[in-house]
């Protein structure tokens, strides 16, 4: 089959004709690709980014949001059969230890993580295991969907979590309207009645913001701080929504916060960096998030059947690769990039 | 001023001329009613079905929905200021047991119910509890919103109780799509996007249902369990939601409860009749539901001001009370009836 | 190896002849037994009264509460190893559908019950999956813990389920003092600072629980609702945990339940039978319980390895099953009968 | 009535005459003190430390951890009676607020907090709100659990709050043995059948821990880190209770931390700054946590009732209270000074 691998740091991806995978175990499965998103962190993997932390043996296939329909399944697989339409959960997890078995996979003692360090899904088929594989609904395609299955799974997650604190008449501010925050608002808006106030420092995504669901809608050019507050009766929101986590976003987000309040660290790349004094005197909460669960999957899978998640994608035939990652990096793209084997 | 009052158990109510009430204490507050719901409860008070219970002194004035305008308030009373829209929480509660200190004042140790125990709010004015009110905002109407602060509280407490359990893609059945249903469904869709399978008796109602929200409407004719049954891949629901609870309502919606389900008791009227061994194998829970709290008001009002709740309503000068009970007993009113001092 | 088989219904249990099992996919566990506990259902088993339920061929192996050494592991086993001391969960489940994948997975779509519907612990060797050992500490006996891994983990699961709710000064009632009693005091001891009022028809019994935590003995001989309420200040517990379910224990238990309470449903026989005006003016919610989870019964070993829940135990050579359903039978066994092959 | 003033800013208190406190409004409450606290933060309150920040006039009096008997009540007070033992919550809540109204009236939105913006304990009498007393066990007496009003609150809040998430075969580890890590220490212990690591510089201090319930004690001379690491199996503990926010604590303590793990935010001083990289990726949680709520004190009473919390008091007439301060200072006191006017 055909399969576009990292065949060395620096250097460009190749497509080239690998062995198709089999079933070789009771819960394998085969997944006949119909999808892969194109993400920045491939940009990062071919830079080297990822070598040391991830420690794959090159040349491997990449590409880590993957949906297609099963192509052949093991014998202990019950859940799936061939022909159903899947998308794949990023991580590969054992079942077996206390973080898989309370639900918690995304934190299993020995998860692999296929399109980073073993093979992805930039290729005709990929074989993965029972425990990955989540049945869509008949009405999505696996492309349309595809770039959910990672980036959109961490908003979903958060958004998710953050939801269940939320009240009707409590706000709640998210900051960064860009891909994450994109399915982010669409998941608050499904799952709250909260009023949702969307800080970006670009005026055109803030404008998108509005029309996916924000009941208010801040550019972050100076004074946004104390807009939010002025939006929030001088209280602060309830909840902060971060996905963006660099040039300062923590400093402004905290103060954007309530008494009692949530602040949700998704996005990364600064310290967070609070008074101990601030965080016991107004009571406020740091919260971690990862990316989502298997069960988080199901669920955003739900929101998407029911058309209340969408997403803009760029479809490119698996040979048009290095397109996608030129269109990528040059901005050129709006949504998410999918190559279609 | 003009109130109109239970003179007799047996009798008609009596419009009649009466002191306007007056601030003495510090927590006091007066409120100049707006609108004043017309509740199928009044009729069973005047038929004298409470008279034991309440132990109410006659005569004294009916009219336990109530919402208006600040009047006039005590010294302590901060959180209103007279001329504000406010609605009227059913109780007035101490503030100071266990269960208003943590704030589940619904179970309040010693609360009063104007209209059932105490005056209430078919009158000019109405004097209540600083802890009773809660301000509304300036986009609704006191006489559109007054007939929430009872059934529609206990519509809203269940449906948001039930909400906190319901993820993407599980299914919530609403047994009963009349006055607490309506609002029940419309909750449900502003909190949660489950799938909403509606179950009634009258067509029509089902029918309504469909254009506020639900995603099936199922008219119980008999062959309504099946086809709840059929509309959950045979498993049932996560959650039922029984506004009904008569007529063999629990028994139906028992066998549309999927394993580790939620039945959410809120109608009434017939034994909940359930084998202990078929509660511990399917391990289903049976909660109870009375009306909601004052925060459970707060949050139905930040509903309704998103315009998120909506109640139809019919509307009667307060000397009209004779018409509105009439039309209602006669069942010709849609929606509510509503008296607008 | 010899193994104890149901041989017919209605007819004694057979020791006989069968060959050991081995491993032969990739998560297959093999258990060299230490305990199997001998439980009533054992003889329910042997009447008749599961035969059509479980759909079993005869003849198999009985015996469904197990604990031993790990003797041979399949391929992809990684968390126990050959040598290591396991206590079996009941059930093996798939890991695969929604309730294995939200670590609820009592509520699996296909399990499989050893002892019931499948050969079970009265044998040297049991072959079950890697789903389903729990590693035990070095200082546990599995003769000594093999009961606990259905009876006790029920209790557990309900106790702790319970215990969550429970707040200092809070008191909790617990509805029989026998074999799931006993350990439900003990883990309600561990979890919770709440006041534990203990019920039994039997003196010894109550006495008995005074000895492992109970804070107050109650003997049901007729006052013992009003007993409890008086223990309550009149007002009922926030908890009543039902380990009877039969002979009038739930219209007992009901009324010692207080407003907002949670009534456990564990034990089972007779029917819930309350009329729903009680269940909404009290506010009270019915919770059913079944056996516990994986996760439960790791955390059920761990309260086991600190001495905070013990059992006591009678032992029986495998040859000797006879003498342990006669002495059973006879009421001859305090606390549990296990068989040591 | 004899009182302790603060006069000036680094004066010394000032023993006094004024007019004793009484009931002038109907939710009034005037205690005879029995106990009030001395504190570290009363010698702040003298240097001048919360002068800005409280804004209080002088001379007040001084003393924020008061408890006694009810010497009179107003007209509206129904919880509390003349003569009961009282403990007093630290704050005098609103009752009106959001925060009030949903039981987290720590947050109110305008408290007064006696002996530090207004009158305090170091009395004969105090006058206070019927929302600030809490009722205590005959078995009490007000001197000796007074020191719990605001300091033993705090841990009991943040202890009570841990154990929600801590399930048995849990870790705990609390950073900190001193005043507030004692009382937490007995809290967890009350609450849990988690492991408790206790960290602390003083060995005299672990030692003491070991007494009262710790299961393992590290002194933190350098490699406390990593003697955490190995009794947690190399992963960390579920939980991290940090009593004291200085010295590097916040950064010895998230190396602490298994993934998903809370870290509990209690003593203050320096800033958490934690790369948010290592928040997102290994999932942890920062809480904050103030002093608890009233409900959090009436359960905090109902532990020392039954024995579960105890603290070693030094009493000192309320003429001796320079004597208390001095000796404070000097560290001459094991447990809390307690003026016992």
């Amino acid at each position: 089959m055909k399969a576009v691998q990292v065949v060395g740091y620096g250097e460009n991806l190749r497509l080239t004709e690998v062995p198709a995978p089999e079933v070789t175990g009771p819960f394998d499965v085969v997944v006949r690709i119909g999808g892969a998103g194109v993400c920045r962190t491939d940009i990062h993997i071919l830079e080297g980014q990822w070598a040391e932390k991830s420690g794959v043996t090159l040349p491997y296939t990449i590409g880590h949001e993957n949906a297609g329909w099963v192509h052949a399944v093991g014998s202990a697989v019950s859940h799936v059969a061939e022909g159903d339409k899947v998308i794949l959960h990023p991580l590969i997890t054992c079942g077996l230890c206390r973080a898989c078995r309370s639900g918690d996979d995304v934190h299993c003692a020995q998860s692999r993580f296929p399109g980073i360090d073993t093979h992805g899904g930039y290729a005709e088929y990929l074989k993965t295991s029972a425990r990955s594989v989540v049945r869509i609904d008949d009405s999505l395609e696996p492309a349309d969907v595809a770039a959910l299955a990672d980036a959109g799974l961490t908003a979903y997650h958060a958004a998710a979590k953050a939801a269940r604190k939320l009240r009707p008449g409590d706000r709640c501010v998210v900051l960064g309207a860009g891909g994450l925050g994109h399915i982010g608002i669409q998941v608050l808006k499904a799952l709250t009645a909260a009023e949702l106030v969307v800080v970006d420092r670009n005026p055109e995504a803030v404008k998108l913001a509005g029309a996916i669901g924000a009941d208010h809608g801040v550019v972050a050019d100076g004074g946004h701080v104390d807009e939010v507050l002025a939006l929030t009766g001088g209280d602060g929101a309830e909840v902060v929504l971060d996905f963006v986590g660099e040039g300062g976003a923590t400093k402004d987000g905290v103060r954007m916060l309530r008494r009692a309040g949530d602040y949700h660290v998704v996005g990364y790349g600064e310290n967070l960096d609070v008074p101990t004094i601030d965080i016991i005197s107004a009571e406020i909460n740091f919260i971690g998030n990862l990316v989502g669960s298997y069960t988080d999957l199901c669920e955003l899978m739900a929101l998407a059947a029911r058309g209340l998640v969408r997403l803009h994608t760029a479809k490119y035939p698996l040979e048009g690769f290095q397109d996608a990652l030129d269109d990528l990096e040059a901005g050129r793209i709006r949504g998410r990039a999918i190559l279609t084997p």
